[in-house]
């Protein structure tokens, strides 16, 4: 039997949704390591809908659940109805949506809430000693549930000018917990709370050293699992 | 240098757009392969837009290009302005948007026609004996444009339940063209018309098998680049 993993999408596109590729890469991973997964989405509008073509706002609604949708081809299932007890892990790929729309980072930066479901999920996983991988962004839900926890999204400073988000290390500082240094083909493991962390597009990388780093999450979740 | 590959998108998800993990996939493979890739979709209406939540059309409007531009984080350009002088390749990735915006094989088969900026962009490199890949339905887009080449979309029966889609292989042979039988983690080289093709998730495969197939697409295209 393959491991049980969840995987929560915040909608399908960088901007407003998750990030595409990150997702992708999740599940091409997952699928290479025998995973069985179920997909999940919360069923709340979006905070935005962002024309990517012009990366502006658009004067429409879409809701999380439909669009994220289209990366599950269609399979997938209201966050509310995710039960821990049915999985051996839980993935959150990045993308602004989950700054958005899983919490309101976007916004109001370390003084965020987390979606009641979103932050529901991670304690019940966490209470369970099941492990919990996220990418890109997506750490910042693990900083804001769990003070002290450890957690990457790359590097502190903008080296070479490919981190320029580097200031999200800070913020993670500040609200108590531990951020690591880590490349794009790299993961951290903090195996005191089974959080496993890659900066995937925090880090402006070629697309397959993003997909290998999120590989790198996606193998050390298994293995703790 | 790396090779210069356009990629031409039809939408951002399977039902009506491009098939993302598929597209993502290509992208993946070419940025291993060191390749240089812009990315392109046709400026235009799709078909229709479909709720992937529940498989059925939603009353709204959507533009391919606008959409294509989720799976490209922005960085996208009209078809109508790729220029095959300024590439060495062009890849096709999948989806239904392909059987309904970049051509109408979705409703009218092998009596379909062909978006005109397809077309021309088809035979521009054809006609300059540059590589052309496909994968999923995007093949008939080939056979359509160019009687007499061989591609594959998988087996031509549906073998173990795996591909439901099996008829499309006689419409491809109806149109004067020879389907090749290949599996998922195959691709087929039509050495004369520098045409190469690979199932993708015409065939019911696992993500990684799907992915892995494409790869043998992506390297066989840019060996012939």
């Amino acid at each position: 039997m393959g491991k049980r993993v969840a995987l929560v999408l915040a909608g399908c596109g960088v901007f407003d949704g998750s990030e595409i590729h990150e997702a992708s890469a999740a599940l091409v991973h997952l699928s290479r390591g025998g995973a069985e997964v179920k997909i999940f989405a919360p069923n709340i509008e979006q905070r935005d809908v962002v024309n990517h073509l012009k990366g502006s706002p658009a004067e429409e609604k879409r809701n999380v659940l439909v669009e994220s949708a289209r990366l599950a081809r269609g399979n997938i299932q209201d966050l509310a109805e995710l039960k821990a007890s049915e999985f051996d892990a839980v993935i959150f790929p990045g993308g602004f949506g989950v700054a958005k729309n899983l919490c309101s980072w976007a916004v109001d930066g370390k003084n965020c809430t987390v979606n009641e479901h979103v932050s529901s999920t991670l304690q019940a996983f966490h209470s369970a000693k099941k492990p919990i991988g996220l990418c890109c962004i997506s750490p910042v839900l693990a900083a804001k549930v769990f003070p002290g926890c450890e957690v990457t999204v790359g590097q502190d400073k903008n080296v070479d000018g490919r981190f320029p988000d580097a200031e999200t290390a800070s913020a993670i500082a500040e609200l108590g917990c531990k951020h690591i240094c880590k490349n794009v083909n790299e993961s951290h493991v903090d195996k005191t709370n089974k959080i496993v962390t890659t900066c995937a597009f925090m880090c402006k990388a070629p697309l397959h050293e993003i997909f290998d780093g999120i590989g790198t999450m996606v193998q050390e979740v298994l293995k703790l699992a």
